[in-house]
């Protein structure tokens, strides 16, 4: 039987399988130290598209496409895709998604929405409904600049707490049956927002969010950080890896062993930054190279996925709403 | 055992019940034909806050507070919402969530919201992971223009074609338990774009979208549209319905009875609303009053209900692109 722990997680009973993963990155991921965890690099910032909301597309589409391939399956074999991404209605993922006549959940959570989709379709396969469902995400650049801030031609000055959006996407298919690593528990987030008003500070928007999730899947599941090789956060980056151990601190249960995407992708020093990688496609490429790698090699036993995002829009931003962030967990245990 | 009866469509075997539904509206809901049939309808556009946004806000916090005060619950008996809504990045929803402190996932569908977060809810109870969640979603008529159109204020002349974003909002809370309607089936729609470029019709963008899905829903199923009272779709207004009822004649499935809630939310001549209504908030009120009544008192034994989406964006329409459809289909059985 599958079974709610709490709340808010839930343990499955036939743990759905990651049988197949890949990724996709830009110029920057290319340039940094998970380069070798890619399957693909484009030095072409449109990916061989006329604008960058296409070529997030087409970041997508390889993606899925790849995952499929490394897979041996076709687009056929697959029940249903969970995705989205960073633009407006999601552009990036329906356009991407046109080609391939699978049947589709559209998603938002911002830069969480690695985490929501595998929860989704881990929950859609161990409810008995599905037998392979891909999740995917993705976010460039040009297009989350455009779109949140400041078109990248005009070369406004980056904050110090800024982090740099990544030019990535990444695709788990996941399946009832098969080898591979496992997700067997789901934690899904409730929506914290403790007043944080800079849209530049993201990691400190978000850091509240990942505490309230990861204290709730510890408290649920009876387990503490130690029972796990590492809990690894999407895209907090410096400033809100900072605050989210000392939340961690206050709850009582410290993190020594954290990780978090946004602090792996970029070499920040040598690339100038700031306080690291940032949105969907951060997590989502980390996660499908480096870190599922490591769980299908052995490096790894245990890992709990808990990527953050922020639910703002520059909307609200401009009527004056501060924040809310989210967090979604997954718990990744390595092929038996 | 929860089955999957063709790569669309899954049969619940412990079908989740509506315990509890609530719908919201605004000036022209409540100047409609579906008055009676509204929990809450407010004559002022900004249902009291300072922008229209807020005001959307503020239609999803009290359309879930209803359905939660209807049902006798609290927002701590709730183990997840899934809602989403039409503004960028979905600020309607995550900003009139946030003080309920339920978990969260975040969708986005496009106008067939409402069918995806009852899917998404129905399997997450069916599989046994959740007792009760709450499937919501809302649009504004003001919010909508703004962003996709004209602001209001500019007073543009609306094409023939034309629908009229309602202002309103839906939220039903499913139980794994209890008395009601019930979900017995939920088909997930493929995208589908058959190259209408014209934002201002929608419907014609989004018929082909329920066409394959409402096909996919009676092969899978083995049924035929006579076997339910009705075929409900969600906004394919006046124009969007012709093209679906020519489409399925075509595929040798002609629908006798069907219903569009964009037909049916308000009186198109006397309210000149052209092509009838549309917005997520038009099939999500329509459903949780009319809909789910009729179903509760007897009036209908199993109603199809079907909402599509068109997966646009403003960008996209100015970078070229035509407009994909979504369409997810719900199967509504009364109690037993």
């Amino acid at each position: 039987m599958n079974e709610q722990l709490g709340r808010q997680t839930y343990r499955l009973e036939r743990p759905p399988v990651a049988v197949s993963w890949a990724n996709i990155g830009g110029r920057q991921e290319e340039a940094g130290p998970l380069s070798p965890y890619f399957d693909e690099l484009d030095q072409d910032s449109f990916f061989g598209e006329k604008t960058w909301e296409k070529a997030e597309s087409a970041m997508q589409k390889r993606a899925l496409g790849r995952a499929l391939e490394k897979g041996g399956l076709k687009a056929e074999d697959i029940d249903a895709v969970f995705a989205g991404d960073l633009l407006n209605q999601c552009i990036g993922t329906s356009f991407g998604l046109r080609d391939f006549a699978i049947p589709f959940y559209g998603l938002y959570g911002a830069c969480s929405t690695m985490g929501e989709s595998l929860a989704l379709a881990a929950m859609c396969l161990g409810g008995g409904f599905m037998q392979k469902a891909a999740a995917m995400t993705s976010s460039h650049f040009c297009t989350a600049e455009r779109q949140y801030r400041m078109p990248v031609p005009y070369g406004s000055q980056r904050t110090p707490t800024a982090q740099w959006t990544a030019t990535a996407a990444g695709c788990t298919i996941l399946a009832s049956e098969g080898e591979g690593p496992r997700i067997t528990h789901v934690t899904c987030g409730k929506i914290v927002d403790k007043g944080i008003a800079d849209a530049n500070n993201m990691g400190a928007a978000m850091a509240p969010a990942a505490c309230s999730t990861l204290s709730a899947f510890f408290r649920e599941t009876k387990t503490r950080p130690e029972d796990y090789d590492h809990v690894v956060t999407g895209d907090l980056g410096a400033l809100g890896s900072q605050i989210l151990l000392e939340l961690m601190e206050a709850e009582g249960i410290p993190l020594s062993n954290h990780l978090d995407c946004g602090l792996l992708l970029y070499d920040r020093e040598g690339q100038d930054m700031h306080c690291g990688a940032s949105g969907c496609g951060c997590a989502a490429s980390v996660l499908n190279g480096y870190l599922l790698g490591g769980l299908q090699d052995g490096k790894w036993k245990k890992l709990l996925f808990a990527p953050t995002g922020a639910l703002l829009s520059p909307v609200s931003s401009c009527q004056g709403e501060t924040i809310p962030g989210i967090c979604h967990a997954i718990l990744w245990e390595g092929r038996l």
